[in-house]
């Protein structure tokens, strides 16, 4: 704990994270996160740039009747056109209309972008600055100046970046942004540029913008703040274009817990993993289990040595309690693990195995290993072991099944499966087409699980992942391992099937899939359809 | 370019990753990837830790018979227990029988770790890592010393932790690294930290191990190295334990480009992408598109400002030339980078193509991979797609195909398939059973083909792995993507397919794997049996 002053975040994931490739989001997506942004205390909220197109100008249209209570959402544009006034320019004129309490104006500070990619003298562009900045403050608004390339820029010609920041200012800018744009900056060189900066504006709040490109968007933006910035930008999850945008979900705790400033409040923090999940969700996208602080292997222990310590003492290998950023520990089952990681990952779950059925399933655990099985992301079909081992009953048994596929040359194909499910003394026999056999077969199994479980309805096939298994491997038998996540919308989980036979290996997997909600939340089967 | 000084990498993908959750390596991979590390000029190799696993004391006995070149296979391993003597420890002993000529040996400089975890007293901990080391120098072994937790328990314990390094130094160890086990020190620490050990042993090799768990495992490695560390540790991709380790593809090009130092040899950065690629699909991970350097989306370009001003001069928006690493500049427009790159890696084969053709097989290969194809690690199958574009002939058709499979509980089941192949005007329909659908096809599939190439004979299936498709790969069509490696006992070769049926897509990859060595051998059909 260093300091105790503020560090101001504005998130920038609706506006610069749409600019990354495969992160796509509908307008109500944009309100949502926007909504949930402000929930968790973010103060500045950039939601698009209302002059380069229609979307991004309908989502603050839409924005008008959201209230985000003490956040303030903040509209992106660039400086007026050369030739026009900034009165007549139309895209400063979108800006308005966007009628945020804040803009972000953002402007060049390199004399290459301004000759060779505006095509303007040098003279005239800081010209452009300085009567943009001041009609959108005579407008009202509190203007952030997002210098862009400051620090390649400084690098080619300090005096001319140096003067673009100082025009922003006798504009009327309250806040001098430096942007690493094409992200490859050290942070040696943005510590000391900032430092500059912040030396010559002391009294002035200075940000920085960071880009992904060397994998140092979060190191440069703390060395911004070492060297006197206050203000930070980023995204959730770093998204954004090229390699993304400074990660604020890792930047945020660091500068909370590490450094000891005020970012957003205490209690907040909690709740990180969620809003970064509610993100991932929104746009679609797996979230990445390596994440730092919220990623569901960031605080997951596999080796034999990192368990027993980490159970003695979480110190020994957590480098901040998990709690704090609400995530968890998880102990992983693997054969890199010994016998104190099953006992620790059933205690976590509730399941309270005696000694004797511990020992039994350590030794299944182990000879499903050797059979090609691996438990680690499918903690769901571990669960259901644990569960049969202390006498659970399965909440059904697929007796046989049987699948087809034919194809010509060019593509024409079928696919067809039966299943045979078994429950209680009943068994139903269902058949069904899919795209391939393995979606042929969850097909026809789905369809007898409804009979008895409707509540299925919402459970799906989220991931599906096939591995041959090489001699070292597989042990004497050989064959395949099939991985399945499954989802019901909230939550997610991880099942295993091994086999020589690859859709005997998915039917097992899916079946375990299913199995899981219904031995989790104690289901009953109902009444089936009587059927042959 | 400010030091033309060596920086020593050590890759421990091999046993660092493969403690990452979801990183799974069989045997055969890790041999694929310690050569591909080797010929990437990667000088040492960690391959795992022969004293805590059967597999990977398997591993080190496979690599006995492999050439790696320059490049040093490391095997790692811990100090001897409390109450022996290292030449009686078991796991020492196995560290020996790796017969590695260099290995790595942890120790913990964290006082709390040698209390709770280990429970001997400090006196004894240093005692145990001295004779450890020094057991394994007299048994002619290069010794690194991995420093467990060095920067916390310097931070705790400043004296002791230095007095670890000191008695490895004294039993002979020739490089100190110092791990951040936890992940969670930031920068300014591991320099100022770093410097220290440096200043106390100026004569001595000092390395850096990070971990990424506050997002900054890249900045730390730059940071010990600004502090004098010339030996890095991390891994391909940055998979390894919860958040994982330093990323060896981002560091390797900030050392090599940004600082200048030399790391491999020049040339073989070009290849660095590929490397990448590599690693991933023998994991059976997507690639993350935002990766640094070599990521899809690293050098991506949308519409508008950006791609104006790129094509004006790349340095307004690129860090560095991506040709330097192996990737492209990707813009919506045709890619001249991209067509050089396909025409290249087809001359490397022997296969000269003329500008249109080359054409074509971009367009081609843009449009398979919008369905699902991914050619890195299925050169074979490009090749055969470069083959058939400048008019070559492909050896044999299928025409149709037929599987089926049928199964009971408890594992009695059934595969049987058929498959029509046409060579020439003569079409050839075998039937066979096999272990599964995939299987029975592949025999039926030979057994075809052997009717006309019984050199075929040697030719088998190395490796099989299927990855569904999420949203954003798989472009409009949803389905498998199947990666087939075969082998004639000398040479693989790699293989794709791509299909919504899992079925289909795995007749396509296995039937480019046999028809790769017949047109690389040109070989004509023989006259096949009569059957039908």
């Amino acid at each position: 704990m260093r300091q105790s002053a503020a560090i101001e975040v504005l998130d920038t994931t609706l506006r610069d994270g749409t600019q990354g490739e495969g992160f796509v989001l509908s307008t109500e997506d944009k309100v949502a996160i926007a909504r949930r942004l402000a929930a968790f205390g973010v103060p500045l909220i950039e939601g698009g740039w209302p002059g380069s197109n229609p979307k991004d100008a309908a989502f603050f249209q839409r924005m008008k009747g959201v209230d985000l209570g003490a956040a303030r959402l903040v509209a992106f544009g660039a400086t007026h056109r050369k030739g026009l006034r900034p009165e007549a320019d139309p895209s400063v004129q979108a800006l308005l209309e966007a009628r945020t309490p804040v803009v972000t104006l953002f402007g060049k500070s390199w004399t290459l972008h301004v000759r060779e990619a505006l095509g303007v003298n040098l003279e005239e562009h800081l010209w452009m600055i300085e009567a943009t900045v001041a009609h959108l403050v005579r407008q009202g608004r509190r203007v952030i100046y997002d210098a862009e390339h400051f620090f390649d820029g400084f690098k080619e010609d300090p005096a001319y970046a140096m003067e673009t920041l100082r025009v922003a200012l006798r504009g009327g800018a309250d806040t001098l942004v430096l942007c690493d744009t094409n992200g490859g900056s050290l942070p040696e060189e943005v510590y000391e540029i900032t430092r500059r900066v912040v030396d010559t504006f002391p009294r002035v709040r200075i940000g920085i913008h960071a880009h992904n490109d060397a994998e140092l968007a979060v190191a440069n933006t703390l060395a911004a703040v070492r060297a006197g910035a206050r203000h930070v930008q980023g995204t959730i999850g770093g998204y954004g274009e090229r390699c993304g945008n400074a990660n604020l979900v890792s930047l945020i705790p660091t500068l909370m817990l590490k450094y000891g400033y005020a970012v957003v409040p205490r209690p907040r923090l909690a709740e990180l993993k969620v809003l970064a999940r509610f993100v991932d969700e929104r746009a679609n996208l797996t979230p990445n289990r390596r994440a730092p602080y919220v990623g569901e292997a960031a605080f997951a222990h596999k080796g034999g040595v990192h368990v027993s310590a980490v159970l003695k003492n979480p110190r020994t290998y957590e480098h901040i309690d998990p709690q704090l950023v609400g995530n968890a520990r998880r102990i992983l089952v693997s054969d890199l693990a010994g016998r104190s990681n099953l006992l620790a990952k059933l205690a976590e779950r509730g399941l309270e195995l005696e000694a004797e059925t511990a020992r039994s399933l350590l030794e299944e655990v182990k000879a499903l290993e050797h059979a090609g099985y691996a438990f680690e992301g499918a903690e769901a079909s571990f669960y259901l072991l644990a569960h049969r081992l202390r006498g659970g009953r399965l909440p059904f048994v697929v007796r046989a099944f049987r699948a087809w596929v034919q194809g010509e040359a060019r593509g024409a194909w079928q696919a067809e499966a039966t299943v045979q499910v078994q429950v209680g003394a009943e068994v139903y026999h269902t058949a069904a087409m899919g795209e391939g056999p393995v979606g042929a077969l969850d097909n026809a199994l789905r369809k007898a699980l409804l009979a008895f479980y409707p509540e299925l309805e919402g459970v799906e096939l989220a991931d599906y992942k096939v591995r041959v298994l090489s001699g070292q491997e597989r042990g004497t038998a050989s064959g395949v391992r099939v991985l399945v996540e499954m989802t019901d919308g909230k939550d997610r989980w991880g099942t295993v099937g091994a086999s020589v036979n690859i859709l005997e290996a998915s039917l097992k997997a899916l079946a375990d899939g299913y199995a899981y909600v219904l031995v989790k939340e104690a289901r009953a089967p109902h009444q089936a359809h009587k059927a042959s």
